[in-house]
């Protein structure tokens, strides 16, 4: 699937289907995520990907946002010792959710190349989630990535106009 | 340019041509930031495009991470006043930079697909960028998006093995 056309077709889709991933599948959107950008190539992150739905289940206990139980739900953590010990303290409070959502975005648009749908959920309890995974104090859960097959593609929703959020050479100036 | 191989190919560009980019292809890339999903569709952002050289220039100043002036650069900020009125506390200081983040990976997947270069860019003086911009108080630059003609593609910079990043169904256990 063409790149714009991915970019400007991906809906965050919130209603799955049961059918399951297939490995192959999720092993493309995973490529896709590590291979987003990270500052100083410090790669401070973790992705853990759960299929299970007892698991998946659980984790929603934790996170009022997500509807039905999608079919994989990608856990996309900061490494914060690691981004810490390499990049200091802007890399451990900022580029690592930089780095982790431009990788949530790979996930999500690569998804879309595979006919999947998506949802980056950030409303969820980050120490319950982490405590759910047993994951390390440095190990730090910023987004779920809600995987599956899409019940039906949802309408684009109102996207505000470019002369509202796009500003050229100036702050405030109006289109040329 | 299909979706997976320009995640794949994108590369962290610093070197650019004095060839400046056309409007259509600026068009292109700031379309494709505002098709990134946004907490709550609040969609709390600005984009500044600058292309002005002597403008990048001032920018640079403040800016020790980017190297020869690129052909453009677009100033991706949160509306912190938007966030915060629409989304409250969670938004302004989180969803923003989340926000920002996707927008931007998807400018640069957009510039790759149209043969350009781009590297974003986080180390740079917030207060500093805000002024030269004539920023309002609740509009932050988060990051930069540099663009141009490459002068040549960078390689692939090494990746970490999948094995040491991806956890499959639980953290820390080996992939299945």
């Amino acid at each position: 699937m063409d790149v714009l056309q991915a970019i400007r077709e991906r809906r965050s889709v919130r209603n799955f289907r049961e059918e399951p991933l297939t490995r192959e599948q999720l092993e493309t959107i995973l490529e896709a995520a590590v291979w987003a950008p990270t500052g100083g190539n410090i790669q401070a992150w973790k992705f853990v990907v759960v299929t299970d739905p007892r698991r998946i289940n659980d984790i929603k206990a934790f996170s009022p946002g997500m509807l039905p139980v999608p079919a994989a739900l990608v856990v996309a953590c900061s490494d914060l010792e690691r981004a810490s010990s390499r990049g200091g303290r802007l890399a451990a409070e900022v580029l690592t959710i930089c780095d982790v959502s431009m990788a949530c975005q790979n996930m999500m648009l690569a998804a879309h190349a595979l006919g999947l749908g998506s949802c980056v959920i950030r409303s969820f309890s980050q120490t319950g989630v982490a405590r759910l995974l047993g994951l390390p104090e440095s190990i730090r859960p910023e987004l779920l990535v809600a995987l599956g097959h899409p019940v039906r593609m949802p309408p684009a929703p109102r996207r505000r106009p470019q002369h509202e959020v796009v500003h050229w050479e100036a702050y405030g100036r109006e289109p040329v």
